[in-house]
């Protein structure tokens, strides 16, 4: 099979496209023949030798969300049968064709979705949603700031604030991506431009009110303004770091406002958190997908060759929403 | 009744008793006669202007814990009647002869224990437990981490610890503190002591291993501490700032630990928080006050009169455990 393999660590130019045998799967896997793949900022990082790979997965391949057929399914697996139209989140190793998953951490993709828009969901929509519901306690009626919302989680985050009644906010210093963002959310979806000092707080608290709950993609200096206008009893959901990962944090906020900062992260999980989380998400969250109230925030689609060019568009922050490589 | 009232912001000189007219009751609450109080860090930082009162308390008059006996009860009250010895946490305004409480925040003291010893609970048993189990979820097996050891909320946590069969790691800048720490808590508490620069780190990792759950109750430096020497999923619980309130931290390790921090704060919580708060700790620690598995910190007992000696002998850091003010 075809694999982008990591010759080394470096720009994008390391990628190169080899040829590997298939994997052999287990009685709880199944063989994922991959048709379309997404690109994370978390890839350029691993392949600049910044991210490893967890140790579970293969080394040299990134890759973190897929969408594909199933080729062949283990002993004991019953949710699947060969034919299936399959698509997950993963540690790595989707920058290829073929693909072992645990069968119970792959779901199923709607019908009307087609393989390229199902490969530009997981990461974004399953890490929004654990952050924000499982972790966040998102209820109708909070108040949710959503920094960086151009990108593929903040997107995601913007859509299922208004899924779960509640109120979004979303920032980005860019005035392009909050029109964009404003057209795809539509009703009920606040936007603020951000400076570069990025000292939002006083405005957030002006013009909308004291935060119950952040999805924080930025992180440095965001956190610290973040702290200034929370609501008593918030929690800020350190998902990213694009803006810096020191901060000077005022705790006499944190403990009178009883605050909770919480880091999150999907990589280092294990396999049973990993099922867990699939189960919920498929339970609660798909079926929005398939009635597409939830919308994948697909940019553009490139070729499985044209890796190269599409690690460089991300790393220039070119792409509103997801950078798609259909195989 | 006899009241200690604030006549100004400033030192300990402030405090002066005074005669007020004894409160009225409402249909839900009850009119302690307080037997005995104790000083608590935060009311030197109210009496010098640093700590607003909440606004549903005597704003002029200390004391957030008290142990005493039951004058009267409102008609709709059924936990107590005239006569019963209580204990409990208050917003403020317990430096005085009389106080009112809702029945259901206070707790009957148990039968071997003195109103002296009694008054030393409440603070430090109600905030550690709170911290470490209801919202630091501590399990057998843990390792928990607890600086300042020898305050009040430290003693506590750490005996809590042991009671839940976890393994505690006390700190502090004093030897003296570590030593009588160790003697009083006795097998499987670990004592460290901390040097002025607060590198802690690295000795907790390599001598005691990584850590599940922090009581931080000096907070500054020592955060960017915890957050080294946190094992994955971790939760910091930001209770204390006697080390101070900023501090620069490594947002990165929070997110690829999945850390939480946590600040609380007793005082800010609303009636039906208390109440919440009380049964619980009702059914779940006051057992072991009453067998005594569970000691007061008493460092010694004060007459009501010398309140200022009481607030110099606190800011000279000079208590081991609580000073108790008998009426």
């Amino acid at each position: 099979m075809r694999s982008i393999v990591i010759t080394a660590a470096g720009g994008p130019e390391v990628l190169q496209l080899q040829t590997r045998s298939k994997p052999l799967y287990s009685a709880e896997q199944i063989l994922v023949a991959i048709k379309a793949t997404a690109i994370n900022r978390a890839d350029t990082l691993q392949r600049k030798g910044k991210y490893p790979a967890p140790a579970d997965v293969v080394q040299d391949v990134l890759g973190l969300e897929y969408a594909g057929e199933v080729e062949a399914v283990g002993d004991s697996v019953s949710k699947f049968k060969k034919g299936d139209r399959v698509f997950g989140l993963v540690g790595g190793g989707s920058y290829q064709e073929y693909l072992l998953v645990h069968a119970e951490t792959a779901m199923p993709i709607p019908k009307d979705i087609s393989f390229a828009h199902a490969a530009a969901y997981p990461e974004a929509f399953v890490t929004a949603f654990d952050a924000m519901v499982l972790q966040g306690k998102l209820k109708p009626g909070m108040k949710v700031l959503i920094s960086a919302v151009g990108s593929g989680v903040g997107l995601a985050a913007a859509q299922i604030a208004k899924l779960y009644r509640a109120q979004a906010l979303g920032t980005s210093r860019t005035q392009d991506k909050l029109d964009r963002a404003k057209a795809l959310i539509g009703e009920g979806f606040t936007a603020l431009k951000c400076d570069k000092d990025a000292s939002f707080s006083r405005q957030v608290k002006e013009s909308f009110g004291d935060i119950d709950l952040f999805v924080e993609l930025v992180g440095g200096k965001y956190v610290e303004e973040d702290i200034k206008c929370a609501a008593a009893k918030a929690t800020i959901m350190l998902i990213g770091l694009l803006g810096g990962t020191l901060t000077e944090l005022s705790l006499n906020l944190i403990l009178m406002k009883r605050l909770k900062l919480i880091g999150t992260s999907m990589r280092s999980r294990t396999l049973e958190e990993k099922i867990a989380l699939t189960k919920r998400f498929e339970s609660e969250l798909l079926p929005f997908i398939a009635s597409q109230e939830l919308q994948a925030n697909l940019d553009c689609t490139m070729p499985f060759e044209q890796i190269v060019q599409a690690h460089k568009m991300m790393e220039a922050d070119a792409n509103f929403g997801k950078i798609v490589m259909v195989i």
